[in-house]
């Protein structure tokens, strides 16, 4: 049968990496997982709990394209607890995830062939997405001096999107408000379209994160329930975007989508409810957090940045290795440890890069620190 | 902001008359729901108890992008239930709804500017999704004497793709299988690739459909738990593909969906073992269609057939109105009636034709059609 160009995308090599260690289980092994993007936590149990009763009385059929109006309000009032800022529920839409949020985003504002920056490292599907929808994505290689994020003077002149992510995925560092708005002003001068991924936003340890939002309303702002909320499974996310484009978002979502998922909008009001449960899930990342920033450069990862936000501490291991494909093999199959090579991240820097989570329960991360040092150690002897 | 052209699509009409329908009820009216294209009952009783139960123990993450194995296992099995066909689950793709399984399908098979031929009148999701990604719907006026189904000799000859429906909606009428073949037949001969959606099967009649599986290997073969399996807002359903486009289709499931909600994933699972109360739905759809065949008719709205499956009645009203949108507002507004006019599935023809869904309990169905007869009376009056 015929088959697009468009369709050609490379795989997420995450998901080759979990396969590779589901396979290894299978097999009767024991492995950490270091290379997951997501909490090991269920969703908070008010979610589950709201669910399992309205499930009894409710016939759930589709919602309304631009969700339940009561999750678009409640989803607002966050934005006034956490960034003191009102928002117009209206301008609330709750999408199938953040997948769903990037395809109605790119589909609004792009045409085919039209450019869309994107930092790298970054989150690999941003990419994949563009080129599927054939849109072509402009990758910008981030400094280390300024903390792996894009500056107005990295983007070329003639992007029709910039897309940001604070904190980033796989660096976990964030765009401070005059980085931001620097960046919004740039892209504002150059009729570029801003987006920013906020799905990390909530997972943050010294300071809060800023959203587009505090910055300029002439952004579309996308955000999910599934990091911060712990909901990865049941796809459900928003998107905020200029009053304007409101109507032509719910067309687009009527058709592409109809809703997202009935069941998982109730369970996702609810969870916003469930503050205490969640902070207890902070606190676990942030003892993660101490033990990796100890027990990564002790093993001898001592090429790392402390992360603001997110569960991820991105590693240069350039110095180890030159193929970081081969060393998370080798390390998954010598010390029992899944990490994620950096090439899912940064096709040209990425063959000297490690992503490790530490999203998991701290007792995992321990283990983990302890094979990977006892792994380098051999390695080095 | 800027905007995008391949995101102007058309407003999914049926919404709009849900929305006034909402409206009226807000306002204190009773309102009969013959618009929407849903079953009233929900997921069956076992998949969400099988849920709720499952919601206490499990993290329910993202599953792998191609569905939970259990899940795939269990839909090949189904077509050796209802077709007799053997399926190797390793092409069953699990996808977010039907919706998500277009979105996979014409990504994977076309690009820019390639041509897709739809049947009008027909589903109108089919043509604002491939504006969207900026693929060229051709809409392909069906006859009333193929009973508004495309046949071979209405096909031009360079599309790329040809999308069918069996049973369709909004007419009801089935492909057979030698109408299938011819059309299969067709579209290998000319390089065209084959989509057949099957999300009606299950919601038949007097004989059973047939897939296109029963007829080739070498198509593409949407369904979905959302009406046979009265789960709709659970946005889960299925595509079965070529064994040489699962590798592909699972790359781009990863990067556009990540995977199909898990929660919906595992009431599927459990819905497929509840055939009793099913048929229980079957049985008051049997009982809809000859409510509705014969009050119809006495009401004045005579120019039907009777459906061969789904649960709509797609009747011409050209003699009593050239726009449909206005006399379904007027059914509304003085019967208390919710339709939908065609002009949602036949830009062309639809001035001149209502859906009416019989989905919903048949008390319901009984006064919608006694409050349809007293509209039409006092209207010819």
């Amino acid at each position: 049968m015929r088959s697009s160009s468009r369709g050609e995308v490379d795989p997420f090599i995450v998901m080759d990496v979990m396969e590779a260690a589901r396979k290894a289980e299978e097999a009767g092994r024991h492995i950490i997982h270091m290379e997951v993007g997501q909490p090991g936590t269920p969703a908070p149990a008010g979610a589950r709990a709201a669910l399992a009763d309205q499930m009894g009385d409710d016939a759930m059929g589709y919602t309304v394209a631009l969700g339940l109006p009561a999750l678009r309000a409640r989803i607002a009032r966050l934005y006034k607890d956490w960034y003191n800022v009102d928002l117009d529920p209206e301008r609330v839409i709750v999408t199938s995830g953040s997948s769903g949020a990037f395809l109605l985003a790119f589909t609004a504002l792009f045409d085919t062939g039209d450019k869309v920056g994107i930092g790298a490292p970054g989150y690999p599907s941003y990419r994949q997405i563009l080129h599927a929808l054939d849109i072509t994505p402009v990758m910008i290689e981030t400094a280390a001096e300024n903390r792996l994020q894009p500056v107005p003077g990295d983007l070329p002149g003639d992007l029709a999107g910039l897309m940001v992510a604070s904190p980033a995925n796989p660096s976990g560092t964030m765009l401070g408000a005059d980085q931001l708005r620097a960046l919004i002003d740039a892209c504002a001068e150059n009729g570029t379209a801003f987006i920013s991924d906020e799905i990390y936003h909530g997972i943050e340890y010294d300071k809060k994160a800023v959203s587009a939002l505090e910055i300029s309303d002439d952004v579309y702002v996308i955000n999910s329930f599934s990091k911060y909320f712990s909901m990865t499974g049941w796809r459900v996310g928003w998107m905020v975007v200029p009053e304007d484009h409101v109507r032509k978002v719910e067309r687009l979502a009527q058709n592409m989508f109809i809703c997202a998922p009935h069941a998982s909008q109730i369970a996702a009001l609810h969870a916003m409810e469930c503050d205490a449960e969640l902070q207890a899930n902070m606190d676990v990342y942030r003892t993660n957090r101490t033990l990796v920033m100890e027990g990564l450069p002790k093993a001898g990862f001592d090429r790392i940045a402390p992360p603001d936000g997110a569960f991820y501490v991105y590693a240069d291991v350039s110095h180890l290795t030159n193929d970081s494909r081969a060393f998370a093999a080798e390390i998954l199959d010598k010390a029992g440890v899944a990490v994620t090579p950096g090439l899912d991240f940064d096709a040209a820097r990425g063959q000297g890069t490690l992503r490790f989570s530490y999203a998991r329960a701290s007792e995992d991360i321990r283990e983990g620190l302890r094979r990977l040092a006892a792994f380098m150690a051999s390695r080095a002897g």
